[in-house]
């Protein structure tokens, strides 16, 4: 299959056969398509929060704008960014990237000086609508390889990101949530949008040659 | 291959050789990736400028922070988002999808009401802030799609935005760039990142399990 057949494939799914779990090899596959998702200057700058337990998942429902898809689906991965660009956090990711290498430390001084030139000069919402941005690119790889696996999922944003913050303690972390991906399986008699042509603009539309 | 080898084998390429060039086939499969992305309600609120056209892309060297990339590159793919959110941009998106689905205009108008109760009041910025995550979207998933493929890309941020906007008349269609998309194949002697290791943060600091 390719990913446009998986593209094709997939819907957000507004219903979740609760009797349906998602296998942990499965969920460690969508993770890692995020994992490996390129960032602004390799920072990676958010984190995934997988959450199975039922219970805690119970918490999340009065945080959430789909709340039957939170208690029903297998999963919720939680995609969390950092709430600011700092100092220590640049040299942290930049110091295992050159042991990782094999390289001296500070190889990459002098840009990991200009990004710090660049970042810490920013406020805190100018840093964190940058940070966000690499979350999405990995929240779109960790839905492609979901469809890849014919699982279900629905992105979600439009969540109380207070009541999800505070139940998975995400500021003890540095960490905001931005956006939840539910995993799981379809409920085809509360899923109502399954039966729907997928809409998408025409690629004339959508794209402008020059 | 599955989605995760060609993330795997993908990497941000520094150097492109100028004598190679991406089929119109593989490019239209690349933009097709971007415009299957998964969006917030479904807005689509981004555009992507395919530039081909050398006297075009040396215009755009002079705003960006990788010109030998620019220069050199086969295509370079501009990822712009809506410069806000609109009533009228809403409402055509939905016209459009109740029209490709038989259904009657109007059927989701409870729905755009609340969005546009929602975005109409925030600032540009703020909008722009979360247009510009969607784009991230489609960026994630046509980087991956250019990977399947076995296409060089790299995704560039730190361009000037102005340069970019003006040389391609963005404004004209209410857009503003937000990321660019280098496509072409590598040239290895400029290509220095190729042979190093990729590195990503361990898996057990990337998740946290709930």
């Amino acid at each position: 299959m390719s990913l446009i057949e998986d593209l094709n494939w997939r819907h957000a799914v507004k219903a979740y056969d609760p009797t349906k779990k998602v296998s942990k090899e499965n969920i460690d596959k969508i993770v890692e398509a995020a994992r490996l998702a390129p960032t602004s200057s390799g920072l990676q700058p958010f984190r995934l929060i997988v959450v199975g337990d039922q219970e805690t998942k119970e918490k999340l429902v009065k945080g959430a704008l789909n709340p039957d898809c939170m208690r029903d689906c297998s999963h919720v991965i939680v995609f969390a960014a950092w709430d600011r660009y700092t100092a220590e956090r640049i040299d942290k990711v930049y110091d295992f990237t050159t042991d990782e290498r094999g390289l001296p430390r500070g190889r990459f001084s002098s840009y990991t000086d200009m990004l710090k030139s660049i970042y810490l000069k920013e406020s805190s919402e100018e840093n964190f609508a940058h940070i966000s941005r690499q979350a999405y690119i990995g929240l779109g790889l960790a839905l492609a390889q979901a469809a890849e696996l014919r699982i279900d999922s629905t992105p979600a944003e439009g969540f109380d990101t207070q009541v999800v913050d505070e139940v998975l303690g995400l500021d003890k972390h540095g960490l905001k949530s931005v956006s939840l991906m539910y995993v799981g399986y379809s409920n085809p008699d509360g899923d109502w949008i399954a039966p729907m042509k997928k809409v998408r603009i025409p690629t004339e539309e959508f794209v402008i040659e020059k």
